[in-house]
């Protein structure tokens, strides 16, 4: 272990023609039946919003070195541009609560202001963790554009309470490619409750960050167990490296797209 | 059948003390265990939306008479006048879709565009069905007040994609009294997904209407078979009734609420 | 209103040929796109078990009349018989309650002891609704074959708590033909959750039934409103009569198919 | 960071009394609130079977070394024990397939073959991973007792495609004792998940283990990041020491709890 990889008959694209795409991954090359499109695969970029990675939100007030989940800014901007380019769908996520609260537990509550960020209480960015305030934002370098849908989740996962799984159906996604903050908490709880799902996911390495090195390295370890319990990771240059070698055709304008700062 | 109520050990209040509250119900006086209070009960207010209910909206449009729709406006009212006075919590619902209609499944667009009230298309009171247009927005005889929580949902069940059972979670509540509209699509999805869940709910018969009347007979038929196999219906009045008799004090002030037009 | 059925330039079937399968039914040709194959429709069988259709059952203690929930059995015979053969995949559920009365809410066994026929008291066919008791079994008529899911679902709902999403997920499924008791609660519940989630549903009129003849009615009404508002009905003969139209090839032998008479 | 923990307001017993209980725990003293019942609190078991520790298994063959998995075997008697005197509920899981594999999604049967122990291929245990088999089975040590119920899942998480939740809301849970394997997997995804859902959950670290130290070791650390992110971690002994403060009396015997071996 890791064995090599067996030729197995079911390994058939779906769609039927014999073109498959791979991209270089570990532990296994991704996706595991090479149906890589703009049809069926979406970029998810994570709670790359000031609370998690700004000046004055919510993990600087914690105490946490910014630099880690700052680092994964560039990279995603390089593979949001390949991916609006390439006619791909793209979803970003935001964790904030109801400016009431009534949808945040006592006890996240409770456990954020022991350590002094009290989720509700008032910061240099307005209340932490709260929609709607300028912490709660998605950092400008990576700011959606209109038709981009925006999930708002009150929890660590993104398809706890969110309607994330009836747009990803209604879309018709097999694939989806992970990226954004933080990788041990809500990068992973996602890739963990997608995989459960049945979806096919890729973790980009260079993509994602933690508030601890140590963790962020563990995160990126224990996808890669038991032949990739969770899906398989790469860094963004394989996945830009593959899609290089697509030929893609942009969708036509979706004329009904709007700017849309919140869910409506 | 129905048979008599027979008295039965476990019925027993389990706030500990001897005084139970019941409303004049049936197929049987609500709650079933006689624990009515503001700490566990909570007034729900389903698509009480101009699109529902008033002119040049997506009921409207498909041709159906708005008097069955309004007819509940004034009864709500007084529930929810009495609810906001006793200190009960109350969640507002809001049928609606993304701008960009990603959460809007195929055939229910195909649909809607057949009976020439396409979701998403232009109406006299903005795009039909979709969140932000005027048509969406509750009618101004029940807008909600600061800290009443609004659900958005894009389907006819309230639990469904939302955070509903969340805000039920946190609240701590195991009653769920029922208004709004249509009795037989959005309320009757809502009261048996709820009831599913172990929710006791109670559906008042004057506080919610239907596009036509055989439906909403039929509807409150239904809930009374079987025992109440999904709750149980009185008209407000009981309800109202039960209040009265209660010594009810209002909670504390919540500083936290604010006005929140969306679910920000 | 009903409005005649407009041409639409997104009524294409996905599949990609020009051959286009309806089923005529009401109030919309059934699927919406066309697009019905044994690759992307199940059979859903609901709860056709002794507790809701035999002698002695749930059903028969509440007093009800068993002509009416027996009625549906001979009909879906036939359309089981047809999709077997064409190769269709076929579900099962089965409503039913853990021995130990766990997953039984507390309000749900009150109303049925009210009424004589509690929950997990015993019966004629042994402890009602209770799972590996006689009265939860299916009856013998509709007997699941190997490699036909059943799912035990302790709700009304059959997504509720229940691995069915999980499977029609992994079997590719869009359409969903609805048979089954009652139709009124179960069948009911379970299409209205199946169509909030997309799924394009069809109810086969003589194929289900209920305790009530009018609630029965009723809920074959309600289904029609708003252009198909959960969905589309028709009587089982025009969906044989389409399927014989189609050329289907049987589905390769399945070598991992066993008999289950549970989940296992 | 770790700042003092500050005294709060709403740190109060909502049980009423002044009687606070508390486990000596890291980054807080568990649970938050000081609310630790038998009426509220549950020991949870995950996927004590033989497919994960025992030979031939699932994790055998893949190659991992078994004494990590098994080195909370012990240990978990002993809280078990405790619980069980105590009076406190206790609920177990096993992942595992159905026969069919209907809820096996593509990509993880292909990479548990991609590794040599295809997921429903044959082994020494009987087909992997799948209900029913000898290798699915809990190890004799931790035998369930009658009226335990057990939850069969199809994913890493215990929360998706079952009736965990319900249960959980049914008995009252608030918090939830996590022991079993696999740490860095199924206990995370559970811990996460129940997390989110506003449960206050404690993961005993003697009582759990992983594949590889570096993951249990990591896992065990990112639970204590930012607070408690997803709740506390203690020695099984600190637990073990608050329970015997505490005067509990065992409950009455529960007339419906059979064996059983399955989810009936």
């Amino acid at each position: 272990m890791p064995l090599p990889y067996l030729p197995l008959p079911h390994l058939v694209n779906p769609h039927g023609d014999c073109a498959m795409t791979f991209v270089t991954s570990s532990p296994y090359p991704y996706p595991y039946n090479g149906d890589l499109r703009p049809e069926n695969t979406v970029l998810l970029i994570i709670d790359m919003q000031i609370d998690f990675c700004g000046g004055g939100g919510y993990v600087d007030r914690m105490g946490y070195d910014l630099s880690l989940t700052r680092a994964p800014i560039e990279p995603i901007r390089r593979v949001l541009r390949a991916f609006r380019k390439g006619g791909f769908p793209v979803i970003h996520t935001r964790e904030g609560h109801r400016s009431d609260l009534s949808d945040l537990p006592g006890n996240k509550r409770w456990r954020s202001r022991q350590i002094g960020a009290g989720i509700g209480d008032p910061g240099p960015c307005g209340k932490i963790l709260v929609r709607g305030e300028p912490g709660w934002e998605i950092i400008p370098e990576l700011a959606p554009l209109p038709g981009e849908p925006i999930i708002d989740k009150p929890g660590k996962g993104s398809f706890y309470a969110t309607d994330l799984d009836l747009l990803l159906r209604g879309k018709g996604i097999q694939n989806i490619i992970l990226t954004g903050i933080t990788t041990d908490v809500c990068v992973h709880t996602t890739m963990r409750d997608a995989n459960d799902r049945g979806y096919e996911c890729l973790l980009l390495t260079d993509c994602t960050g933690a508030t601890d090195l140590g963790n962020y390295q563990a995160a990126i370890k224990m996808i890669q167990m038991q032949g990739g319990v969770f899906g398989a990771i790469a860094p963004s240059e394989a996945l830009l490296k593959t899609l290089e070698t697509m030929t893609i055709q942009p969708p036509a304008q979706q004329p009904d797209a709007v700017i849309s700062s919140s869910n409506h």
